[in-house]
């Protein structure tokens, strides 16, 4: 029903490079996020591979690291982004931060957006942490 | 009027950290937090230097210009905490970040809090940068 | 334990309009509420039929279908009021509003209010959605 | 322009009911209501005089004071609502709070809402302490 | 210094399509964008320019006026963004929204994001409202 | 793995005098977050035992019942803090508040941050009382 207001194969240069950046960062999340939004909004999985990540994790000035720290700090503050909060700790865990580094992010987080945010980012983590440890 | 739950001249340990670690950020701004608040709350100045800088900032595990980053991502998120931003972006860069870093910060920030809370930190960084380039 | 301030048999006409506004819009939405909080706050379930329903949903000025797809706008930037959302993507699509009018607006807040609240946005329309197909 | 969706001489009992509630807290403030919003929705100002004075601060359960430090709590987690802030800290003080009082309704907004949030509150509540020393 | 990412010569499909939509709804909103940016960032104006209007305005779905007042629902909700407020509240004018509706919409918010976020909002259309009087 | 900055035997003044102040309120919840946070930051249970129950709790000025009261606004305020608003309510019920007087707290909520954050404050009580009632 949502009609894609662009035609499915013609692929820009943003789409490419924004796959491009997804796939060193996690493997499986261009797919995941297609495969959830195909149904009701392809064109808006179209977008999420083609701003956030074709570009603006595409851009040069920070590392895929900082990024990731800096967007688990926003996903902490927001409050209600859990979901996205877990998923972007997976992705730092991928981009090499360590889970010291994570851990540390979202501690700060209680000066700036109180304690309840940060203790349900801490949770966020923890689980994250041991979903992974799991399926080895 | 309000006073002070502690005796002034007993300074704890996190106290002083607090203040040495604010002093390698921003020379003045222990200082200027002690003023504006010394009529309303002279605790909570204390707070501010004990439990963020004390405590917070001077853990291990991340470095100092890391922790400023993420507090400019976080404080861009809030949306409304122009004041704290602009102390952040001038803490930042005495911490070593350079002005591409902090924009790129501020710039990734469109993506999770949305356009508005990245374009007014952008305009926020815009007059940081300007003063400093003034005062010189 | 929560009295209520006011007896129950005597109807106000803001009551009894805001009753019928919501009629109009969702046949069962007044009773599931009053449900909801009979036991905690009676006096609750009347102020949401005479407040939102009764005084504001009765003006004109503006037709029922915009009021619900700008309700989708405000509860789609707030976040974290996921219940609340699905509900009036379900009174939007009652109201007359098309489900891509929906995803539209829904796809809008990634702008003002960034992706993690436009994703958890669609994700809450895929679900009512599907609830419907299911239900004929 | 805003053609008031009620003849403006039928005044309900809410409305007078909360005139009177504003009245005993803040002499001035129901008809600074009416003057800043006539040009642009007299319909609005009663609502606040309808709505939040004569429904829920007419209630019966909480005392006035106790009312004004939890507006003064939310309002100071909002963030963005300086100027309700700094109204409802002078109700608060007319209501018979005494200035330590709302300082430590502030104070503890840094726990659960950040610490600019309550430094924003505390020089909100600096204001309007000196305003009304001056205009003694 | 923020380099450009992409030679400014280079113009996009959607960056045509973007000043084109954006045009049609505020003559100078595109040149004012880019102005304020030019120091900071300009990628941010096109990233401006780009996705918000080329990717999200330019969509069939809705019309623009529709848009403007969802815009309009989300920025009132968000509280903190008076200055992007004032520029759509603008630019529904612009678009054929009448003031009624502008004053409908943000009304409507007191029941969503609170009577402050709503206020706030009609402050901000009062001084549209007036600075568009005085104009002519 | 997050090593402790502090040994764990060394207890300071504020963390006794928190642990003190958290048993008067509620003698399992300083436990429960020592348990929660254990595997992901020790440091962090510290800090919440230290910082809002050692300093902030601890002060003179407010009693322990409008203490819980004002938290219990600024949690319904945030909307996203679910399980801090549960376990603030039955701490509120520890401390010798009224059902009434939580449920007049969190109504009033509505006029500040909206009916959603206020509804679904309310859900959060009548989940906490029932708890309640079943344990006795």
């Amino acid at each position: 029903m949502p009609k894609s207001s662009k035609p499915k194969n013609i692929k820009t240069d943003r789409y490419e490079r924004g796959l491009n950046t997804l796939q060193t960062i996690n493997g499986q999340a261009g797919q995941r996020i297609m495969d959830l939004l195909k149904d009701i909004s392809p064109d808006m999985a179209r977008y999420v591979i083609e701003f956030p990540y074709g570009d603006i994790y595409s851009r040069p000035g920070l590392d895929i690291k900082t990024r990731e720290l800096i967007t688990i700090a926003s996903l902490t503050t927001l409050g209600y982004a859990s979901a996205q909060l877990k998923a972007h700790i997976h992705n730092a865990l991928n981009a090499g931060c360590s889970k010291e580094e994570i851990i540390e992010v979202i501690m700060q987080m209680s000066v700036y957006a109180g304690f309840p945010a940060a203790l349900n980012g801490l949770f966020a983590a923890k689980e994250v942490f041991s979903e992974k440890k799991t399926r080895r």
